[in-house]
């Protein structure tokens, strides 16, 4: 089993196969086929075993796929079997959602500290259950703890200077909310949600139902 | 100029010039050339210059792109020229969150209402400034009142009933933070942002980090 040359497609499919899994395996489903999961995914039968074969998983000839396994082989390749320690840097709206967000927490994201540069919101810690720091304190705190995803919900004026220190302190990935593409170093993953292009790309669509699928 | 057969990828992308414009504009810059677009954005001269020439935005040889004029076109292209009217439905920590994020607002993209079915957040109404109504009556307030687009951001067990009242109540477009693809009727366009995907994504390229592209 290879995992090179895998399409960005690919790979950004594998999450929503996760997901449906789960949900039909919340159902007490034990055995799913392709087709079975063309029907859910809206995706083709030949897509899903093309896409899973990718990384070893082989569905058996008139029997599919066993659920439980199948989510196993993706929780490995998606990197959901281990567990993920997580700071919060911007405690404002967005900052606030993700970190009442339970589920991710169920799934092994921990977050282990919270950072604002506003007063009003550190010293309103107890209300929130974890310690919310100074963000002047980061880049020490990353000196004394091991962290491995740094979320950046601030304002895009500060976002930069926030991904070069938690660069530096030793994060493994960025999950960056700020309106802003960031430049990261020292081969840090970055995933952005960029809700105005999010919400932008709709109403393109809205306004040009001709180029979409429906 | 046709707008036929231009591919998702560059649709995607024309909100990203959209804001890296903006973010130049209010720098006070006039004209820009696709090479430094190129420098800003990190895609090729030649990519932004076919891009952007798809949608009948030409640069001129050795002056550039006028920057106001590129944001006005762009604007045009993907609707935030027009208001919209919005609805959101479900009241939880990502909905407070899309709620009082002001920056859509001042785009142009008003709240008409907000539905939960939680009375708790129904009777905590004028704290937030907005009505927030009883998510039975939301069929009724389709019937009278005209809504561009709905926001649903309710748990995932919710969304698809919701987004079936939503689609025969006549809203054009759906924003779903909900962790379900909905199926949507009367060429509803829909887009999903997925936060639990784009979590998964950026731990799979921290397990996997041969298939990043740095």
């Amino acid at each position: 089993m290879t995992k090179q040359n895998i399409s960005l497609s690919v790979i950004k499919r594998l999450p929503k196969y996760y997901r449906y899994l789960e949900s039909i395996n919340e159902k007490g489903i034990i055995r799913v086929s392709s087709k079975e999961l063309s029907e859910i995914t809206g995706l083709t039968a030949s897509q899903i075993r093309q896409d899973l074969n990718h990384f070893g998983c082989f569905g058996q000839q008139g029997y599919g796929y066993n659920v439980s396994e199948l989510i196993d082989e993706l929780s490995k390749i998606i990197g959901v079997d281990k567990t993920y320690s997580m700071i919060l840097v911007g405690f404002g709206n967005i900052g606030h959602a993700l970190y009442k967000y339970r589920s991710f927490r169920d799934l092994g994201y921990e977050f282990k500290a919270v950072f604002d540069k506003n007063p009003d919101f550190i010293s309103d810690a107890t209300k929130d259950d974890i310690e919310i720091l100074d963000v002047k304190k980061l880049r020490d705190y990353l000196k004394e703890n091991k962290i491995d995803i740094g979320i950046i919900a601030t304002p895009k004026e500060a976002a930069q200077e926030l991904a070069d220190i938690l660069c530096e302190g030793g994060v493994k990935g960025i999950w960056n909310f700020s309106p802003v593409d960031l430049k990261v170093k020292n081969n840090v993953v970055i995933e952005s949600v960029h809700l105005d292009e999010s919400l932008f790309t709709l109403t393109y669509f809205m306004n040009s139902p001709e180029d979409f699928i429906f």
